[in-house]
């Protein structure tokens, strides 16, 4: 039964990755929770130093012994260009003055190298750690280092948004590919053309690159419920990857604000925007995101600009000022819940159940 | 079984509509064809002339005896302004002087009072003619218009790009909804915000849309086969609307040129543009579309630019070149394929068999 493709494949109850959402969302609580429930917990590690990723495993495997991933954003080529870097602070100005934030004199960008070793010794803390899975994002890594994996046991789950992409990452080794649609929140994973070309909705992605490779494919973007998870095996995916159901639950790091944005949001009022970060990204439409629209064409590349407005960030946050916080969801915030992940993932095996029983 | 609640109310045998192509697509063999091997054929009739709509219906029904119905444009106000006509005209003539078009002096411009004239004699035909369905997109007809047709036992369909439209489609008082995704071709439903906004793809639209709704939802955009059939059922929806499948069937009138370059693209070479009508639509990606880019914000509404760019379609489709023609596709060419209606709708079906019993 395709139900249990991908359960068997990650040593899980259920075919449910809880997709790893970077910038504190994805606290040991809710990965080992999510665990426990019979999903797949995942640490959003793409912004970790190696020091924290081991420390949040230790934290992790004192909560539950059932398996959980990490994932990692894979180095792409950026240099920093002093002059963008300086127009963009002019024009973030005025935003930090209403905010008090003012940036030290020390404020450090990001450097290729150092992010490329940051990226090795997480590499090497997983397999160390005995890590089951491993999935990557923003584009994909060597095939040294997915053998590397492997060896150590370790499952690689690849991200692709177009057929192209899923082909390039079939390439690469991995075990699974999560075909990412146009309904994610957060960082499109696109990696070969990041235009609004690569905006495939999940309907139409999953059979494509389902006939196209010949690896398990698990379904991502505005999936929410078992009515989400029983369409995508129907496509052909093997499983779901959800995200924004996973961002409301009790265990989840994020701001209140942020979830509350989420439970209070129209599904036509998420966009697509790269002024957070310098990659496209979904969130809900504020202000920040809309005064931005006219620069953000010219804005540096991920991760310079993530850097950039790190402190705005920071700051909004903890002043609950949503106008200026990355407010990141799929399409589907109608069908968010405040709940607990346990009852997320009951009633998600629930609707499995009814659409079985009501399809027959 | 949810299998048959569109089925009876439209009095067919499967949950199948095919999707109200208009521009000469749906020839009356395609409609009659679709209506005898047990979907819903739907005559596209929105650039149509009373008498042309006519005709059409008694050839359809000289080759089937079946239900089929018709789909319309309800038209918007607009206005025609000379200076934007004449800018645009400027634009377009390198394009035609290439094609050996020339504008006749007397191009007649669409016009609000005639456009609305014809409308209500659409809508007097089909009920003169006792067509048993009736669709609407690019808006809603009056309440009125809604219980005329319903009166003389019309089932009345509305279509909705978002929840937003879809509460309004409803207020109307329709039978059923369609739900289009961003994945569709062609062009868009939208008729409350026109934007990107409104792009929100099947997998988050169709169940916020029957969470939200109590009318029966037909869930429309890159659906080719019975995947996603059954994949459009588990997000609650009673049916499906395919466009592009049916669209490189043998029985269509698109051009050959048009079927040739759907069976030939990748789903990351469709783009939403509104250079060919003044109406955002999604087709492959050409040199037209591209070189309008530019302009496209600037062009007139629909039905202006339509107009405008008549000629130009009209003669590229003649010279069989595809660099100005609107090829129209949803996101999903890759399953596109040459073949009967019949075949297609068979292989559907045993799709549904197949995942059925895939799933139990």
């Amino acid at each position: 039964m395709k139900l249990n493709i991908l359960a068997d494949l990650l040593n899980i109850k259920y075919p449910i990755i809880q997709a790893p959402m970077a910038g504190g969302i994805t606290t040991s609580k809710l990965v080992a929770e999510v665990s426990e429930t019979g999903a797949l917990g995942m640490i959003g590690a793409g912004y970790l130093t190696p020091y924290q990723l081991k420390n949040q495993i230790i934290e992790i495997r004192k909560m539950t012994s059932k398996p959980f991933g990490v994932n990692l954003f894979v180095p792409q080529k950026f240099v920093v260009n002093t002059q963008d870097v300086n127009s963009v602070k002019q024009i973030l100005d005025a935003i930090n003055k209403e905010l008090n934030v003012t940036y030290t004199e020390d404020l450090v960008l990001p450097n290729f190298l150092e992010e490329h070793g940051k990226f090795n010794e997480q590499i090497k803390i997983i397999m160390d750690m005995n890590i089951p899975v491993c999935s990557f994002t923003f584009g994909i890594p060597s095939k040294e280092i997915v053998a590397s994996l492997q060896n150590a046991n370790v499952t690689v789950i690849g991200t692709a948004t177009t057929v192209e992409e899923a082909m390039e990452v079939e390439k690469s080794g991995v075990d699974i590919i999560v075909a990412q649609g146009a309904e994610a929140g957060g960082h499109r994973g696109s990696f070969i053309n990041e235009s609004v070309d690569s905006l495939i909705g999940l309907m139409s992605l999953v059979p494509q690159v389902t006939d196209t490779v010949s690896k398990p494919v698990v379904a991502a973007g505005g999936i929410m419920d078992g009515r989400g998870l029983m369409a995508s095996l129907c496509l052909g995916a093997v499983g779901v990857q959800m995200g924004t159901a996973f961002l409301t639950c009790d265990e989840s790091g994020a701001h209140d604000v942020h979830k509350d944005a989420i439970l209070n949001t129209q599904e036509n009022q998420t966009t697509l925007t790269r002024s957070f970060s310098g990659k496209w990204s979904r969130g809900i439409k504020n202000k920040f995101i809309v005064e931005m629209r006219e620069h953000e064409d010219t804005f540096p590349v991920y991760p310079v600009q993530n850097s950039l407005t790190q402190l705005m960030r920071k700051a909004s946050s903890l002043q609950n000022n949503k106008h200026y916080m990355s407010l990141w969801s799929g399409q589907s915030p109608k069908l968010a819940k405040r709940q607990t992940v346990e009852s997320l993932i009951q009633s998600v095996i629930k609707d499995v159940k009814d659409i079985t029983s009501r399809l027959i």
